[in-house]
């Protein structure tokens, strides 16, 4: 049974990992690289190695209520998106709360973590940090990697003819921090992730001309959804999830791209994704179709070639005249202080075990945390992943034989659509609920629907048919929160908590009804009169 | 007859005003205060008196084929609305081709329109300019005022308890320009309209904190309306228009609120109209429900007190500091050059038959174009407004004797609802379509739906069911304009010209419908299966 174990980062993961490792009553120790915490919620102007950087206004695209840790809800006044500089505040009281700094050594490199010699029998690993100049070196019964992946950029400039010819500035969009810098220029963004859409509408407010380069297109959501809810609290729930899994991928997809196009059609926009039944990630962005429609963003598709100051797009002869190029082509990860031999990292896929456990060693002694980007939030997927490995590294939940665990991992490798719901065209994406789910399963605290629906029903539809909120996997089990139904049941009061402030009194009922009732009326009769 | 026709003011107004004149015989000759032509679509750094300040930002409300000149579409190329720059080039284009230039005198102040002695007869009007320290008197046979409603900032400080002890800055919007004086600030605006919206999230995006406060609320739309197509192309349709105006207004009202909230439910974001019956103006922006769901606007009831350094609102008993305090509180309007006894503005409203002529005068000589706010675009108004202005002064079409004339303008200043359609709550608001309409029916130019559909079905489908572009007020009559069919019947292709700018191969069609036949049997199916 593991006692020592040794966390590698402080951000969401590696703060749940520490809460997990406490409850559980093992003796977690966790280096953290730079002199705080908050991982990639810590924005500094200046870009750090080895941390996940931050511009200056990134906003959660998950909201607050389905992005917590799932027995510590955000503070009701916070907005339902959370900027990140509160979002790091959040962090801080989460750690606060549950005093997890005391865990913490900050300003700690980890170096190397590589299997002791008698591994096979103690699964311990001899762990080197650098502090301070200092090199130490321990010896942990476990690992918990949290260490993210978006600390490497990939620059593939490859792909770009002719970008040496370029004279003009380019950078990846790690490195952007401020829009400042596209004040007055015509700038070129490449890539329409999350990351290159936020650059291109923040940067179409100051800049000259602002265009936006993707080869395969995007389906972009806005956070505010139907109605104007949150998009997350509309569609992340277990009835639309069973709705969605129980259909076949080709109607899944038509049905995904007709709610898409229901804000703006793609098409007409220029956005459409080229492969309409793999879904790549969803872009969030409230602006884009308002920059778009006004002129201040163009879309281009994929670059035919690169000059010294202007660059020529695949489908016109034209060039367009550009001073800053962005390259929003995203990251790839790596474990540096790990040998090949623990995880290898094979185009963009290591072969972890539920997107945890290296399939192959003899002990289950190290575990990678929130190394995985569901169709939900983080967060509650990190907290579920460390609540399940802590558990695995204390030995009261075991893994199959590797062999099994192999084979897991090599099914996901050629991610064969199953044919059935949603296919996702990226190895780290997975269905958040399902993947949740099968965790708290593994841990036994998954609710269960069937027997809430005799003795709490109301607790049961809002589980079933509402947001599929974190407090859900808090309600039975080991880590169990007296809070859970209570914060399940209040949880639309928070949502517009922070926004309705201003308060307009509503007109008597009665007069309500009338008037529904005489609009029927009323509508049928007009209907009539411009048929006749 | 008139011939000589003075026109103050080269604004869009101005422009077809004196278009109309030359296309009908007269001798326009139109003073311009300025040094350009553009009245309020050019953008200058500093505010100039007399003339409506735009700030930097400004994206027209209308689409470009629901804005633009009726014999004249914006270039295909340009964005669906048009910033002001590129708006300011359409109208130096609109007056390049048809030769206006030579009509303007710039920098030519008018300082005084008065009755010539002998005006009962003549109805001559002497003008008094002053052109660069010179001043000169001139006879016109007629005038047309094009001066605008956007110059005279109303600022009711008396109605902000405390506003003196303020130690912040404040201003009226007019004299707002850029963002960047919101750095890090504290900013409250106060009102809604649509500048007060721009500014606000504008600020938001620099600030360090922006609230909005509404009295009255408003309903905000976004630009990009049903499935991404323009607003007003879906919105300001002949069908649709016949459609409100059948039902009774608090059912127009409540389908009105409905299509609203579809986008974000105004009560949950603070928003509602206090006022659901009576229309005020529609707002339309397309950030600001994303501005408030990420907590960068914050939504404030009416002011209570303002303090030092901060403000106090009606809801609650905390101060909230503020640095600068913007008052979007709008304008009012006056004519400086004119007496009172030709035209008195009590309370917002001026006594102008139909929007144009004062209804008491001896002779119809003198018309004010462009003093209206239609749900709808103002160039095509001022014109057609401008094109039966000029016939009356030519003499060809005749008013209706003064009592009728004062009989309706008082009619319009009790505002009385008839019961039925939109009900406008400001005293310069009007349908768009029947007014147009109503003038169009003057000059014989109203196109003929009933016989269209026997003569050109597909025209009188596209007029009737598709947006009411201003091409259709150029299809008979005086003034029709030989292109005009073909620019309704392109209208379309032209609107996603800029933005289809990166092309998918669809797939194969003979898929699509099988995919649309097994999607539809699938859904059957799942909902089978959930209701089991």
């Amino acid at each position: 049974m593991a006692r020592q174990v040794a966390i590698v980062g402080a951000g969401v993961s590696g703060l749940a990992s520490i809460k997990c490792c406490l409850e559980e009553g093992l003796e977690p120790t966790c280096f953290e690289r730079s002199d705080d915490l908050g991982g990639l919620w810590r924005f500094t102007e200046h870009v750090e190695e080895g941390r996940a950087s931050l511009y200056k206004s990134v906003v959660s695209n998950s909201c607050k209520e389905m992005s917590c840790y799932s027995d510590f809800p955000f503070p009701e006044h916070y907005p339902n998106y959370v900027p990140n500089s509160q979002f790091l505040e959040y962090l801080k009281m989460y750690a606060h709360r549950f005093d997890l700094l005391k865990c913490i050594q900050f300003k700690t490199k980890v170096c190397s973590v590589t299997k002791c010699p008698n591994f096979d029998v103690t699964g311990q690993w001899e762990v080197v940090t650098l502090h301070e100049g200092k090199q130490e070196s321990s010896v942990f019964d476990a690992v918990m990697v949290c260490t993210g992946f978006l600390t490497n950029p990939h620059l593939p400039l490859d792909s770009f003819p002719g970008i040496k010819t370029f004279k003009g500035q380019y950078f990846h969009s790690r490195q952007y921090k401020h829009p400042d810098i596209f004040k007055d220029k015509r700038v070129l963004v490449v890539g329409m992730g999350n990351s290159g859409t936020d650059i291109a509408v923040e940067a179409s407010h100051v800049a000259e001309k602002v265009y936006l380069s993707t080869t395969g297109g995007a389906w972009v959501m806005s956070r505010v959804f139907d109605s104007g809810y949150p998009w997350d609290m509309v569609f992340m729930t277990r009835f639309q999830n069973m709705f969605r899994n129980l259909l076949p991928t080709p109607v899944v997809s038509r049905l995904i791209a007709r709610k898409m196009n229901s804000w703006f059609d793609h098409t007409n926009y220029g956005l459409v994704p080229e492969d309409r039944i793999q879904l790549k990630e969803l872009v969030l962005n409230d602006e884009l179709p308002g920059r778009i429609i006004t002129g201040k963003v163009f879309i281009r598709p994929s670059i035919k070639e690169v000059k010294a100051h202007s660059v020529m797009f695949n489908n016109s002869p034209k060039e367009e005249p550009i001073d800053i190029i962005v390259f929003a082509t995203g990251y790839t990860f790596a474990f540096p202080f790990l040998d090949e031999s623990v995880i290898k990292v094979e185009a963009g896929q290591a072969s972890l075990y539920k997107y945890i456990f290296p399939a192959h060693l003899k002990k289950s002694t190290l575990a990678v945390i929130g190394l995985i980007k569901p169709l939900g939030s983080m967060i509650p997927t990190g907290e579920t992943q460390a609540r399940w490995a802590v558990r695995v590294l204390k030995g009261v939940n075991k893994l199959p034989p590797p062999s099994v665990m192999i084979e897991e991992v090599n099914a996901r490798k050629e991610n064969k659509p199953t044919g059935f719901g949603l296919c996702y065209c990226k190895a780290l994406q997975s269905d958040y609920i399902l993947y949740i789910d099968e965790l708290l399963t593994s841990i036994n605290a998954k609710p269960n629907l069937f027997s809430l629906l005799l003795t709490d029903p109301h607790l049961a539809w809002a589980i079933f048919f509402g947001p599929c909120s974190p407090y859900q996997f808090r309600l039975t089990g080991p880590g169990k929160w007296e809070g859970a139904r209570n914060a399940i049941l209040t949880q639309w009061d928070r949502t517009f908590k922070a926004t309705r402030t201003r308060i307009v009194q509503e007109p008597p009922s009665p007069f309500v009804s009338f008037l529904k009732f005489f609009s029927f009326l009323a509508l049928l009769v007009a209907v009539f009169l411009i048929l006749l």
